[in-house]
Parts: C-alpha cells; sequence; structure tokens
C-alpha cells in the first residue's frame, strides 16, 4: 500500500517507517526537520520504496501534491514539548491543532480518508478513574498540549462523522526506546553523563509513569490500522498494564550507567505546572485485537539508557525548541 | 464591576449585556454584526454604562485596548450555525477555536483572568448516558462545531490550570425566547408564514430536543458567576430537567400561529449529518447553585413564536453565512 507519514524524522515516526517498508510497503516521509533527525532516516534512506518529502505542515498546502492515491495518512508530525507550554502559548495551537486540520483538509480534498493519529493519555487531565478507559470520565485538560491533541481528536472525528473518513486515534502513555529524544530518562541521562554524582530531580520522585517500549508502539498501531473498523472514529490507548515510579526509573538509569548520584529533589507532587501526576491507561481496547507489548517498562527504560550512551549524538543533537 | 461581552449583537449576548446593565454593570459590548442584530442593542445603547466596539476577533488584536481593567469577559462570539458545517470545513476552526485562543491570550497580557464561556451539549456527540452529566464518558465529536467549541473548552481549562486563569464553561442546550434568530422553530415559523398550509421538517420528527429559555439561561450563567469557585475551571451543564420531540414542538408552533399544515417529514433518525439525535443534559450541579429554570420548554416555544411574530424582521433579517 502507499502510505505517508508525517513527523517522519521524529521518534515514532521513524520507527513506524521502517516498520512499513519492512512490510513492502511504499513510504512518503514528510518531515520540516525542527526537531525530527536526518540519521533516523539512514536505514529508510537505503530502500528504494522509501521518498522524502521536506515540507512545513502549517503551510495548508504542503501536502497536496503527496496525497493523491494514497491509501493512509500517519500524522504523527507535532509539538511534542509538553513542559514549555506555557512559554509559547500558541505553538501547541498552530502545531497541533492547525496542522491537522491542514492535514484533513488537504485529504478531504485529494480523496484520501483513512488517517491514523497520535493523540495522547494526557488528554485524561487528572483522571479520576485509574486505569483510565478511552470511555473515562470527560475531563478538564491540565496543558496547552494536551488541549491541542484533544481538539484535533475533536476534528479527526467530525471529519469521520461527516465525510467519511476512518480516523484512528492513538492515545499514548510515554514511548521510550531507540531514538528517543526527549522525556525525563533523557534529561536524566544527558544530567548524569554531564556530572554523574549528583541527579536534579523534578518533583519527589514518587511521580507515576507509564511507559510502552517503541516497538510495541508501532506494533500496536498497526493492529489496529489491519483491523476492519466497527466505528469510523476508533480511540485507542496504548500502554502497558504497569507503571513505575521515577525513582524506579533512577534506578535502572543509574544501575545501566553504572553511577550512584546523589538525588536532589525540587520537591511537589507534580514536575511542572501541567505535568500530570499518573497517566495510566486502561488498554483492554487495543489488546482486544491480539496485541500484547513485549517489553516490560524496566526493559524499555534500560533499553533507552543503553542507546543515549551508545549514540550519544542524540544528547547533544536535541534542538531547545 | 466591568463586564466585557463578545457577541454582544448576537441572541445570548444581547440578553446578557442587558441583565448586565440592569444590574448596574459598566457594559463593554463586542460585535461584527456577521450574525449580529443593532436592533438587539438599542435598549443596551440609551444607557450609559454600555459602550459598543465594532471589532473582529479574528484579528488577534482587536481587544487589546478594550481588556485593561475587566473584571469579566463573556466569550459568546461564536460562529454558531451546526448545521452547515461541512460546507465550510475551517470556518468553526476560525471563528471558535481560533478565536477564543485569540481572546484568552489578549486576556492574559491584559491581566484579566476571569472568564464565562458558551459551549454546547452537542460536545457529548452520541451521549452513552442520557440525562449527560458533566462527568459523563468521554465523548466521539459528530460535527465540526462541537469539535471547535470543544478544543476552545480545553483551551480555557489549560488557561485556568498554567495561567491562573477562572474559567466558567457553559455547555447549553438549544435556547429559546425573545430575539432568537436560528434553528428548528425559526425554520419552521418562517416556513409556515410563507405557506401555512405545509411545513417540511427534516427527520422523522421524533428528534428529542431539550431547551432553554434565554432568560433561565441569563441567571444560570450569573448563578455561576457569583459562587466563589472549587477548581480553576468549572463546567457547567445548562438545561431544564424535561425534553419535547420536534413534533412537540411544532404543536405549539402551529397552535401559536393558528395554522394546520400539512406535516412532510424528510425521514431518518437525524435531521442531517452532524445532528445529533439527543441532547438533554443532568443540570445537578448548576441547580446545585439555587438555579432554577422558570419557563417551561412548551412556554419557551410560545414565547419563541409570539416573538417572531411580532418582530417579523427577525425572520427576515437573517443573513444566510
Amino acid at each position: 500500500m502507499k502510505m505517508l507519514v508525517t513527523g517522519a524524522a521524529g521518534f515514532i515516526g521513524s520507527h513506524l517507517v521502517d516498520r512499513l517498508l519492512r512490510d513492502g510497503h511504499e513510504v512518503t516521509g514528510v518531515d520540516n526537520f525542527s526537531t525530527g533527525q536526518r540519521r533516523f532516516l539512514e536505514e529508510a534512506g537505503r530502500r528504494g520504496a522509501f521518498r522524502l518529502a521536506e515540507r512545513d505542515l502549517t503551510d495548508a498546502q504542503a501536502l497536496k501534491d503527496l496525497l493523491p492515491g494514497m491509501d493512509w495518512v500517519f500524522h504523527l508530525a507535532a509539538n511534542a514539548d509538553v513542559k514549555e507550554g506555557l512559554q509559547h502559548p500558541r505553538r501547541d495551537l498552530e502545531q497541533n491543532t492547525i496542522v491537522t486540520s491542514n492535514v484533513l483538509e488537504q485529504m478531504r480534498l485529494a480523496g484520501v480518508q483513512n488517517i491514523a493519529f497520535s493523540s495522547t493519555g494526557s488528554v485524561y487531565g487528572e483522571a479520576a478513574v485509574i486505569p483510565t478507559p478511552e470511555t473515562g470520565p470527560f475531563p478538564i485538560q491540565t496543558s496547552l498540549y494536551a488541549a491541542s491533541k484533544l481538539a484535533a481528536e475533536g476534528l479527526l472525528s467530525a471529519y469521520a462523522e461527516g465525510y467519511g473518513f476512518r480516523a484512528l486515534i492513538f492515545r499514548f502513555v510515554s514511548i521510550l526506546g531507540e531514538r528517543y529524544t526527549h522525556g525525563h530518562v533523557y534529561d536524566f541521562v544527558r544530567q548524569l553523563r554531564a556530572h554523574p554524582d549528583r541527579l536534579v530531580v523534578l518533583g519527589d520522585g514518587h511521580q507515576k509513569k507509564s511507559f510502552l517500549y517503541i516497538g510495541d508502539c508501532v506494533e500496536a498501531i498497526l493492529a489496529a490500522v489491519r483491523r476492519r473498523p466497527e466505528r469510523p472514529a476508533e480511540i485507542y490507548n496504548l500502554g502497558t498494564n504497569e507503571y513505575v515510579e521515577v525513582n524506579d526509573s533512577i534506578a535502572v538509569i543509574t544501575r545501566a550507567m553504572g553511577v550512584a548520584p546523589q538525588v536532589k529533589y525540587s520537591g511537589g507532587r507534580r514536575g511542572w505546572i501541567g505535568d500530570n501526576p499518573f497517566i495510566f491507561l486502561d488498554c483492554a481496547k487495543i489488546r482486544a485485537l491480539g496485541w500484547r507489548p513485549e517489553k516490560t517498562i524496566r526493559e524499555s527504560v534500560d533499553v533507552t539508557v543503553r542507546y543515549l550512551l551508545k549514540e550519544s549524538w542524540v544528547l547533544d543533537a536535541r534542538r531547545v525548541p
């Protein structure tokens, strides 16, 4: 099939590109390289079935020439920096909500109707039900990032309902693994590489976190794509059935790095304003398709740390947006 | 207090302006008169405490000079035409979501932090729980209009959480009463005025509808504004504890007009794609503040029909957006 992946040079996008190419699909990858990494597409670039298009999706015509004939669009391009949202109050709206509208409109005009979208478990806000199912209580948004993703979800489902699109919405927990480029494991490894004797932790270390391994994430997306849909828009939580505390991941990180730092906590229940203290998703719906994660969270953290130490350019390369 | 009302020349906005002026507040009304009516502000215009500012809120600076010193912003300006959404796929995003972001950003920069916002009961989509409480199941959006309002709600709550705003979000059922300018009662009265012997009804006539009288709506908003808030963002359903079928409102309309038309149904469970078959809200939360609606739905329909017949310019004046 012919697949278009936005955010193709990103963490999840590049893994999805590789997986689709291995399955024999023709893949067009789109990225503006604002945070994406060309090196993540090196393997893809060696395959004839891959085409890279450098485009900025804030341009409402960016995909016009690429879309005709596509079977699926995997829209993963986004601003994924939750923490800095309050310093850039329009960024999430522009890069996540309006860009998603741009993608949907160009698809509609090109007659392409299948879209898979990367949302976030943080749309559940301060979830009243944990683990949270897709049908959990209607939430209050606690970050501009989550608000922008929820807005994009709404657009997808309205296009599904109104224009006959098939929309798959994935609410992720945090993803770990090779090519992971932001989040607390990244920050901790970067700190400990600079000074192995100390570690500054935002919050009290007891924040609970749920993670999913990137390979498991990509398999889950493809399991839902293969599924014959029951409704125009389907929402799937993606995560594991376990969680860890920040302190647990610190233990895995320090062991993998062979360091024993003094840990200093900034204190408080949350790492920062808008940081959700606990995202833990009920994933029974995606599991009902036969999918199971293969890695535990501790294994995912360990793989991630070893990747970051081996590919230390990733720790240097990240642009601060 | 100093109050700013966007959409001041609209149905709800103009009633709110009148009510705030009667309570002794200084009121600045903002409207671009795309659908608002100057005649709705005639009463307000006779009061010294009222100021009208003709502005278009798609301009991100539109409120800049008006906001300093305001106590509350009542953001009611919106595209409220749900039915035509699919013919204008960007309009709801631009006029509802992006405009709300513009309003919030200008408030943030001006140091104004209290906002009341008109959302819609249609954000519940095909509600799984009826009557639907504010904490009902997380919905799939069924119209671009509802998606744009949900997106705006998310922005309000993220601003409340992140910047210390106080945000009041009202999810309305359809509102009826004096100055009502669109919806099925309006369409039916307009049809029957043109040809009293026949009426074309979209759907099968059994669509259930819940309505609230405009005076009751305004009192509910003010009840929530007076309340000392428990959380930064509060969501209130606004409706009555009853509903009617479209056929019931037809009976009230035809009696009030003294006509006996032959009714022709287009058929189907819905009036149009994106028309929610049943919005019926659990309003226990707003009732807990002591508020009660004073008019029944049938009384509201009757008042509306009599108003439209008396002020028949309203039936002619509406611009088709």
